[in-house]
C-alpha cells in the first residue's frame, strides 16, 4: 500500500426529510445566495422547501448554471456575491451546479484574474466562502470532495481544480428529490459514478484488499441497481442507493493507498468542450477503448475485475479481459448510454481535434504510470469511432 | 435504507515515516501534553521519534494509562492539563491511550464532576481540548471515531461516551510502529476489528447494498490476513492492511443508514470489569454464544455472512447457520484467542455477576431491537461457558 492522507470534513445529511435540517447548518446570520440550474428545482418545488427550511435569513438567488458550467456564467455570480456581501453560498443542483458553486467560492476570495484558480488547477486558492449543498442528482460526488470542472467555453477548455477550501460543509442527501429526474440523466449518473471507481481502481495491484474490495463493492451495487433506478424511478431504496454509492465512488476513500489513473475522464473532457457531448456519454465511450488499448499494463485488475464484478473466471487471459471488456460495454448501453463516438456523430477528424486539445492542455502524459502519450490517446479514440 | 448522519474529520496520514509529519499538524505555539501507557513507545523509540518531530514546543508527558484506562488514573491527568495550561493533547499509543485522553480532552473543559462525562455517555459533554494521535495498536478505531470506553475500578463499571468534540484532529498511523506488537495484541486487535464490523453488520436488512459489501469487505480481509500478520510480524502491506482495516471497522461508515447491535461489546465490557479479560478475548467468547442464542431474529444476515465471507452454500437454513458460528469460532481459535468462558477460569457464578452488573448498568435492552434482556443476556453466557 501507498502512503496516503485522507481528511474529509464535509456533514452527509441523508435521507427523506432532511433539508429542513437546513435551518441547523446555515448560520443563523447568514446572508445566503442560493445557486442553481435550469430551474427544475423551481417547478418541482426543492426551492421552496429549500427557502422555507432557510426562514429570515437574508437570500438572494443565482440561477442558470448549466451542464458543464461555463466561466464566463460563474464570473456574474462572482461580482454579485461582493456586491450583496454573501457569506454563505448553498448549491441546490447535480454536479455541475455545485462545481460552478465551489469556483464562485473560491473566486470571490482569490484577488487574481480568477482564471489562474483553474489553469493552477487549484494550487493558487488563498480561500473560499464556506458552501453547502442540496444534492438532486447522484453522479459526480462534488457533493462530499474538493473538486470541481468549470469550462471556459470561449476557449473550449474544460479543467478541473481542487482546494480543502472548498469541501462542502455539508450535503443534503434526499433521494426522493431524484425521482422526476430524466432517464438520460439517471444513467449519465450511474455511467460517472462507474467510471469514477474505474479510474481508482483498474491501475496496478499494491496489496490493497480493503481498497480493492470497497472498489467492487460500488461497481457490483451499480451494475445491480443502474437498470433498476431506470425502471422503477419511484423506488425510495434504489434511488437512495444508488446516491450513496455514487458519492461514497469520488470522495477520497477508495484512492486512499492506491495508484489513479483519470485518463479517460481527461479524454473525455476535451469531447464534452468540443462537441458538447454529456460527461457520461464521453466517460461510456472512452473507457472500453482505454480498457482494451491498455490490456498489458492493467492486465491483472482487469482479469481481478472480470472476476469479481462480472464473475468471469473462465478461458485465456486474452478471453477473460476481451469478456470483461464487452460486459462493460453492455452495461454501458443497457444503461441506454451509446459506447461509441460515430453514435455521436464523431468521427475520425474529431480525433485529430481531441489530441489537439489535450496537446494544448497539457494532457501529454496521462494514467497511473503517465505512459498515456497523445498516441496512445490517439489510438484509444481510433478504437472507439 | 435509513435516514443518517455522516461526519468523521479526523485527517488521516498513514505510512511509513509520517511521525515527522507531526511538525505540520500541531500548532506551533502549542503547550502539549504526550499522553502515553505503560512504556514501550519509551523503549521502542516512537517516543523519541515524535518529540523530535515537536521540535521546540513546550512538552509534557502523562505515561501510565493502562489498557482499559482507569478513570483513577486519568483524573491526575486532568488537573496536570489545568495546572499546566495544556492546549493539546497527543495521544501516543492504542485504544486505551487514545480513550483516556479523549476523557482527559473533555474533562479538562467540564465544570462539573468529570463522573458525569460517563454516566451521561457524553450528552453533559461541553467541549474538548484538541487532540491528536499517533496510533500504535491496530485494534478499536479511536483513532477515527467521536468514542472513548473507561473503567472505574473502584465500581467495577466500564463506560462509553461519545461527543463529536473529542474526533482526534488529525492520526498517524505508521504501520512499521506494530512489527514489535507481542502476537496477543495483534489477536485482540483482529477480533477487535472483526467483532466491530459484525455489530453494525449482523442485525436485519434494510436494502443498503453497499454497506452489506464494505462490510464483508472488512471482514474477509481480516480473515485473509489476521493469520498472516501473526506469522509475518514484520511484513508491512500486511500490518499496514491491518492498521487501515481496523479503523474503518469503526470509523461511522459502515454504520451509515443501517441498524446496529453492540449487545455483544455491553457484555465483554462487564467481563473485562469483573475479571479483567481483554476486551478481545471477551469478544471472541461472547459473539458466536450470541450468533447462536439470536440466530432466528438475525437469520437472513447470518445466511448471507455464511455466503459471502465463508463460501457456506449448502445444507438446511439451520445447517449454514451452524457453519457460520463454527467459522468464527475457529477463525478466532486461530488467532489465539480462546471462546469459551472456562478458557478464562470463569464458571456459573460469573453469569450472575455479569447479569447483576448488566441490571446495575441500565444494560437491560440491548441490540438492534432491543430484545436483549438480561435473560438473553444470561443464556448468551450460558452458552459461552
Amino acid at each position: 500500500m501507498q502512503n496516503f492522507d485522507y481528511y474529509n470534513p464535509t456533514h452527509i445529511i441523508f435521507g427523506k426529510g432532511r433539508i429542513a435540517d437546513l435551518d441547523k447548518q446555515v448560520p443563523a446570520n447568514a446572508r445566503v445566495l442560493i445557486t442553481y440550474g435550469g430551474g427544475s428545482v423551481r417547478k418541482n418545488g426543492t426551492l421552496d422547501e429549500v427557502k422555507a427550511a432557510l426562514g429570515q435569513r437574508h437570500v438572494l438567488e443565482f440561477s442558470g448554471i448549466e451542464p458543464n458550467p461555463a466561466y464566463e456564467t460563474l464570473l456574474p455570480a462572482v461580482e454579485l456575491v461582493r456586491r450583496e456581501k454573501i457569506d454563505f453560498l448553498l448549491a441546490v443542483g447535480g454536479g455541475s451546479v455545485i462545481d460552478g458553486t465551489k469556483f464562485i467560492a473560491a473566486a470571490a476570495c482569490y484577488a487574481g484574474d480568477p482564471w489562474e484558480i483553474l489553469t493552477s488547477h487549484g494550487a493558487k486558492v488563498t480561500g473560499a466562502l464556506p458552501l453547502g449543498t442540496v444534492l438532486t442528482l447522484p453522479a459526480t460526488g462534488s457533493e462530499m470532495n474538493n473538486g470541481a470542472v468549470v469550462t471556459r467555453k470561449e476557449l473550449k477548455a474544460k479543467l478541473p481544480f481542487l482546494h480543502p477550501a472548498v469541501y462542502p460543509r455539508f450535503s443534503v442527501l434526499d433521494p426522493t428529490k431524484t425521482f422526476t429526474l430524466p432517464p438520460r440523466q439517471i444513467a449519465n449518473g450511474v455511467v460517472d459514478a462507474f467510471v469514477h471507481v474505474m479510474e481508482q481502481y483498474l491501475t496496478y495491484p499494491v496489496n490493497s484488499p480493503v481498497q480493492d474490495r470497497f472498489a467492487e463493492s460500488l461497481l457490483q451495487t451499480l451494475v445491480e441497481i443502474g437498470p433498476q433506478a431506470l425502471a422503477n424511478p419511484q423506488d425510495y431504496d434504489i434511488r437512495a442507493n444508488v446516491m450513496w454509492t455514487a458519492t461514497l465512488a469520488l470522495n477520497g476513500l477508495i484512492a486512499c493507498g492506491v495508484p489513479q489513473d483519470w485518463a479517460t475522464h481527461m479524454i473525455g473532457h476535451e469531447l464534452t468542450a468540443l462537441y458538447g457531448m454529456d460527461h457520461g456519454q464521453t466517460l461510456a465511450v472512452v473507457l472500453p477503448a482505454m480498457m482494451d488499448e491498455r490490456r498489458q499494463a492493467k492486465e491483472a485488475k482487469l482479469l481481478q475485475y472480470g472476476e469479481r464484478v462480472w464473475g468471469i473466471r473462465e478461458g485465456s487471459v486474452a478471453a477473460r479481459i476481451d469478456a470483461a471488456i464487452a460486459k462493460t460495454r453492455e452495461f454501458f448501453e443497457a444503461m441506454g448510454t451509446k459506447t461509441r463516438l460515430a453514435d455521436y456523430g464523431v468521427g475520425q477528424d474529431g480525433v485529430d481535434q481531441v489530441i489537439a486539445q489535450l496537446q494544448t492542455h497539457g494532457m501529454t502524459a496521462l494514467g497511473e504510470t503517465r505512459e498515456v502519450t497523445p498516441e496512445v490517446s490517439r489510438r484509444v479514440l481510433e478504437r472507439s469511432l
